[in-house]
C-alpha cells in the first residue's frame, strides 16, 4: 500500500477526551474514531489489527477442535424469557422493538440462541462432544462508556459453546478451551494469567478469567511471581496435555480483588509477592445444565434416556485486544505491534522526492516486497523526514526501510522499532524479514 | 474435517415454510437456521460459504483500490438528521432508545456514517479520490421477511463510497465500481446484467442494478440475449480498460419492469428479445453531494477554495449471494457450488466400516488432502451408502471421491457434481484437484 493512496488520518495533538495511552495512541494513530458514545468505527489500520487479532484467534479455536458458525446480532427475547434472565439483565441489555411490536433485543451474549439452536438440531450423544464458536458483534448498554474500545458499547467477541454428555467430559472441553486461550494470548505475545473468577450473570460454579498486567488496568490483582514462568509452548490438545493444566497453574497464588484473600496471599515468600492491576481479556464458565434445563435442551445418551447436556461458555473479548496490547507494549515513545498482527510487515520511509534517486531506490523496493507478500506500506507523501519517523514510530509496523541519497546503490537504513539502526542490502532485508515473519519462498 | 466432528444437521424434508428452492436448499443443507422472523444464524456450513463469497468480494475491492474499514452497527439518529433522511426512512429502519433515552438506530445504509467519517478527518483535494468500503451487518425492518436470506432483516452487505473533487473523476470511481462488480460475479460464476435504476431512497442521478436472470426472481427483466455475450476478462482498472465499459452495454437494451420501455424493448430483433425474472445482486448509485452538502463535508480544491467532494455509493448484498448462486445454478437434483466458494473443496464418501480396507483407504486419502490443503470432507458416519449419495448431492461439494470394498488397492471412484464416474488412481485425483483450484506445490 502506498501512503498516498491510503487513509491515515494521523492526529499531531492527543485529543483530550482519551485518560489512557491505548485509547490516546489509537485516535493519534489513525485506528478508530468515535461515532457515538461507546460506538466506534474502526479506520483502516485499525480494522487490520482486529482482522489479524481476529484470525490468530480463530486459528487457535480450530486447532482445538471448535468449529465456526454466526449467530445475528438481534435476538429475540423469548428465549431470554425461557432462560429466565430477560429481566435479569438489566439496564445493560439494549432492548428494541419492532414495528410489529415484537420485542427484540442486541445480544449482549449468545447462550440462549446457542442452547436454542442445539436443541432444534441435535438429539443424539453421538453428536458430542461439541464446542461451537462464532466472533460477532455484541452490545452492552454501559452506563458510562469509556477508554476507547477498553469499555465500549459495541464490541466484537469470539464465544465458544461446548455441550457434553457428563460432567466428566465437559471438564476436559474446559481444559482444552483453558489450554486454548493460553496459546492464542501467547501467538499475540500476552503473558496471560489465568485466574479463579467469579461467575457473575452467566452462572455455573467454575470460571476463570484471563488477565494480563498492565498498571492501567480496571482489576486489582495479587499473584505468585512464579506463575509467569509457566510454559505451555509444547502443550498440544490431547488427553495428556490438556489434563493438569489447570493444576499447574492452581499450584501458585493468583487472584483478582474480587477473590483475594490475604492469608493465603501472605503465605506467599515476600520475594514471589506481586501485587498489581491487570485487564481481562478473556473469561471461561461451566455451568452444567443451567441452560439446557431451563431451555429443555435435550439428547438421547447411550442408555436410550433423555438428558440435559452439560454446558460451558469461553469468551475473548477481541476488539479489545487492540488496546490492551497496546497497554502492554507501548513504552511511551513508541509502539511496536506483535508479527502476528502487524497492520503492515515493514514500511519504507521514502525520503526522496521527484523521481530523484532515493524516491526510485524506494518504488523499486515496494514492488519487491509487494511481490513477495511481504506487504510494506510504503510513505510516499511529501511530509518531512521528521514527521515521517514521528508517525512511523507511532503506528508501530515494527521494520523500517529508510532511503535517502546519502547511501551507496545497494544499502538501505534498517530498523527494527525499538533498536538501533543497520546499513544492509536489499537481499539481507529480504532475508530478515522472511525469517522473522517465516516465509519460504 | 470429519462429519463425525462436524455440525451439520441435514433434513429430509423440504420445511413446509420454504417456499423458494435456496430457501429450502439451505434449510436442508444445514446451511442456516431462522432464528427470529427475518433473521437467520448461519450454521457452520452456510457461514463457510457467506466468509467464502465475502472474500471473493474483497479481493476485488481491493483490485480495485478501495480501502476497507469497519462502521459500526448501531448509529447515531443526530447524523440522520443532519442528512435530512431520519423521517424519510419510516418503518423500515430500526430505531431505538438506549438507557439515557438517546436516539440510536440499526444502520440500514452508511451514507451519513461515511460522511461523518470523511469530514472529520478529510481536509484536502490531496488525499482524493478516495473509495472506502466495509463489510458490515444491516437490519431493515421488512414488513413480511420472505424467501430466507433472500429478503431478510439482519444482512450482510459490502457497501463501498467513492469520494472524487468533481463530476469527472467521480464518474471515473463509478466505473471502476461498475467493472469491479462484473469481476466479482465473474469469479462467482454468475452471469450479473447491468440495468439503469431507479436511485430510492439513496437519491442521485446516475443508477445501475446488477441483476442474474432467475425464474423466482423479485424483478421482472427484459432484454437483448446479444448483452450476454459482453466479455470483460481481459479488462484491468486502467483509464482505458475503465472508459468505455457502460457504453458497451449500453449497446443493448436491459431494464427492469420500472425503467422498461416498450417501444424501444420492439426495436430488438423478435429472437433476440428476452423476457423474464432477475435477482439483483448490486445496485450503485453517483449522487454527486447530496450527502456532502447536507452534512457540511468540505475540502480545500488545488486552488485553495473549499467544496463539497462529489460522492457515489456501491452496495452488495453479501447474504443474499449464497441464495442467488442456488437459484441460479440448484438443477433441483444436485447442487454444485463455484470452485470459488466451495465450503470444502472436495468430499470423500466412506463406504467401509470399523477399520475395514475402505475405512482405512478412506482415512489416509483424508489425511493425505489435508496435508495438500484441499480441505476434504470425510463422511466417516455410519450412515448407508444411499443416504450418503443423497446427501453429498444436497450439500454440492463440487467433487467426490468414493470408497467402497470392491476396488484394487490404487483405484478410486472419482465424481463431478453433475457429471459420470470414473475410476482413478490417488494421484491422478491430486493432480486434477490441484489443477481445478490451482494450487501449485
Amino acid at each position: 500500500m502506498k501512503l498516498s493512496n491510503y487513509f491515515l488520518p494521523i492526529l499531531k495533538e492527543t485529543p483530550s477526551e482519551a485518560k489512557i495511552k491505548s485509547h490516546q495512541l489509537m485516535l493519534r494513530s489513525g485506528m478508530i474514531r468515535q461515532s457515538a458514545s461507546g460506538i466506534y468505527s474502526w479506520l483502516p489500520l485499525g480494522f487490520k489489527v482486529l482482522k489479524n487479532i481476529e484470525n490468530v484467534v480463530r486459528e487457535e479455536q480450530n486447532n482445538a477442535g471448535a468449529i465456526e458458525l454466526l449467530m445475528p446480532t438481534i435476538q429475540s427475547s423469548e428465549i431470554w424469557k425461557e432462560s429466565g434472565r430477560y429481566d435479569d439483565y438489566g439496564k445493560e441489555m439494549l432492548r428494541i422493538q419492532d414495528r410489529h411490536e415484537r420485542d427484540l433485543l442486541y445480544g449482549p451474549t449468545n447462550e440462549e440462541l446457542i442452547t436454542q439452536i442445539f436443541r432444534d438440531n441435535i438429539k443424539s450423544y453421538k453428536n458430542l462432544p461439541l464446542m461451537l464458536y462464532h466472533i460477532q458483534w455484541k452490545f452492552r448498554d454501559e452506563i458510562r462508556p469509556r477508554f476507547g474500545v477498553m469499555r465500549c458499547r459495541e464490541f466484537l467477541m469470539k464465544d465458544t459453546y461446548s455441550f457434553d454428555i457428563d460432567q466428566a467430559a465437559a471438564e476436559l472441553s474446559y481444559k482444552k478451551m483453558f489450554l486454548s486461550y493460553l496459546k492464542t494470548f501467547e501467538k499475540l505475545e500476552l503473558k496471560a494469567i489465568p485466574m479463579k473468577a467469579e461467575t457473575g450473570p452467566i452462572g455455573g460454579d467454575l470460571s476463570h478469567e484471563f488477565i494480563i498486567l498492565a498498571e492501567t488496568g480496571e482489576s486489582e490483582v495479587y499473584l505468585d511471581k512464579n506463575i509467569l514462568d509457566i510454559e505451555t509452548k509444547n502443550l498440544d490438545y490431547s488427553i495428556e496435555s490438556v489434563n493438569g493444566i489447570i493444576e499447574k497453574y492452581s499450584k501458585f497464588y493468583s487472584a483478582t480483588d474480587e477473590k483475594h484473600n490475604k492469608d493465603d496471599f501472605n503465605q506467599i515468600k515476600k520475594n514471589d509477592q506481586m501485587h498489581t492491576r491487570g485487564i481481562e481479556i478473556g473469561h471461561i464458565f461451566y455451568f452444567g445444565d443451567k441452560y439446557s434445563k431451563s431451555m429443555n435442551a435435550l439428547i438421547n445418551n447411550n442408555e436410550g434416556k433423555n438428558i440435559n447436556p452439560q454446558m460451558g461458555s469461553y469468551g475473548i473479548g477481541v476488539s479489545r485486544l487492540p488496546a490492551a496490547i497496546i497497554e502492554a507494549k507501548y513504552n511511551d515513545e513508541f509502539m511496536k505491534w506483535p508479527l502476528s498482527i502487524t497492520p503492515f510487515k515493514v514500511a519504507i520511509l521514502n525520503l526522496g522526492k521527484n523521481g530523484d534517486e532515493a524516491d526510485q531506490k524506494s518504488l523499486e523496493f515496494y514492488n519487491l516486497l509487494c511481490n513477495l507478500k511481504l506487504e510494506p506500506l510504503l510513505d510516499d507523501t511529501s511530509d518531512s523526514p521528521s514527521s515521517k519517523f514521528k508517525n512511523f514510530d507511532l503506528i508501530g509496523i515494527p521494520f523500517q526501510i529508510i532511503i535517502g541519497s546519502k547511501l551507496k546503490k545497494d544499502e538501505y537504513e534498517f530498523k527494527e522499532i525499538g533498536k538501533d539502526k543497520k546499513i544492509l542490502s536489499k537481499d539481507e532485508i529480504i532475508n530478515f524479514l522472511k525469517e522473522a515473519y517465516k516465509i519460504d519462498q
